[in-house]
């Protein structure tokens, strides 16, 4: 069985192109930001933007309120009582994910979570009305129907009417045990290698890493069970966790995010599923939801 | 348009379950690789193993020859002429690719090839035929047909009866400019991120990081367009690289491969694809072609 249907689908793919004007070049992802315009961006809600702070650099993770409230709630709290501060990056599991939080966490010595809940519901998916979903005409391995909404990348089921966050490269969760609803938002991750999708509605997705993916990305990998240091040495301290909201201003990060809901964000997937940068032989066709791009750009204070 | 059918993908891919055994618990990666035989496991050729040797450690590729002979003829001959020795990592793009090779290429004081031949055939593809492939059932976002052959991540097209090797995390590649055979093999990259699929069939793949990826993605991104290091200084420096074949027996590597055409490796796919740890709360029920692990381990010498 293959879930691709060659001229067909190709076919279906080329009558979904934004129709290009008269003599215009055909798009590339640099053309179409080139082109963009200050409407197509948008800055990220302060209360939904988080610092983490290592030594050796800033990590800024777009929360997603809405399709993890509880949880997002949760991480609010414990960044505005600093419970992440002086804690670590505990665990870098090569292709896969990297994880912080507190090493003790169920031991003796643990940090108790201050003023945010200590059980939540897990967050695994959300209903899928009211959500605009941008969807992907190729379709996914995965799940019925992929695309963007809200800034991020989403699955959809119509037929159950239910909508969740995607493990794209970036994407950020909380850790949790056993039970489906042991995640608390005191113990989270990031996706640092190929998308582990199988994790999709398995674990509450939180939001996703925005800029500074490399400060996580680049770390040495540990070598105990799941890539936990096995060293207390070895791991990398945070120096601090805010939300933007809780800074002053002037501390705040000036950042841009593409919105996905325009027409120059479709032009954007266009141009990332047929490929006109001259050093592609192929222009490929077809592009995989991981695959496009969700630019981020510095702006203008 | 949608890929994937819903409850008949999901119906079709049980009818594809290899049948457990009565009173059989359902496999596991773990117990699939627990259970496997001597004969699952395969030695890599040593004329087809590379060794890329790094101040943090070895890189060990292996090459195939099934798909991109002139290049990987040409691989063995810069290996054994020490053409790399001293040369550098000089390209760490996050979530794209490491690139190896010499920084000075094309300008004065470029090393020569020596023995290698200095223009290539593109090898993007090949004759599917007498090619055989593990097919998976879920097919593919990006070819008509995907799964596993000589143990690599392969596409298939059969219309026009062409295969060619998946870009997936770890695979190595040989750079090259414009024109599509414009690569030698002297300029060598491994993916370190999601799949880079887009890459398939516009670029040629030689091979696969088999062990060490980690001295390859976990090193520092560069800053420069690309990531390429701005630096000279900030270039990882290469010891050396040898073919195994090229050097005693005793200083080879002990490495196993599973093999990838046996029912041994179709239970481990059926492993990945309904997720029986207990962990998951949701056996998933679908796999793409790049979360399939390719395990090695290590040989009895």
């Amino acid at each position: 069985m293959s879930i691709r249907t060659g001229t067909l689908a190709v076919l279906a793919a080329l009558l979904a192109l934004p129709s290009a004007r008269a003599g215009e070049a055909p798009p590339t992802t640099a053309s179409v930001l080139e082109t963009s315009t200050a409407d197509d961006w948008r800055r990220p809600d302060p209360a939904d933007t988080l610092y983490l702070d290592l030594a050796g650099g800033r990590v800024v993770i777009e929360l997603a309120p809405g399709f993890a409230p509880a949880h997002v709630e949760n991480v609010r709290t414990l960044a505005r009582e600093g419970f992440w501060d002086g804690l670590s990056i505990n665990r870098v599991q090569d292709n896969y994910v990297a994880q912080w939080g507190d090493a003790a966490a169920g031991e003796a010595g643990a940090r108790g979570l201050g003023g945010a809940r200590t059980r939540l519901p897990a967050e695994f998916e959300r209903d899928a009305d009211g959500l605009h979903l941008a969807a992907l005409a190729e379709g996914d391995v995965y799940a019925p129907e992929v695309g963007w909404a809200e800034g991020f990348p989403v699955a959809r089921d119509p037929a159950r009417g239910r909508a969740w966050l995607a493990h794209c490269y970036g994407m950020v969760g909380a850790g949790r045990g056993m039970a489906a609803d042991s995640s608390t938002g005191a113990e989270l991750y990031a996706v640092i290698g190929h998308a582990p999708r199988h994790l999709d509605r398995n674990i509450t997705l939180v939001g996703r890493v925005i800029r500074g993916i490399e400060h996580l990305s680049a770390l040495p990998r540990g070598t105990g069970p799941l890539g936990f240091y096995t060293e207390a040495v070895q791991r990398v301290r945070i120096e601090r966790v805010r939300l933007a909201a809780d800074l002053p201003e002037d501390e705040r990060e000036a950042i841009e995010i593409l919105r996905t809901d325009t027409p120059t964000f479709r032009r954007l997937v266009e141009a990332r599923r047929n490929r006109h940068e001259d050093w592609f032989i192929d222009p490929v066709g077809r592009v995989e939801l991981c695959n496009v791009p969700l630019p981020v750009r510095e702006a203008a204070r």
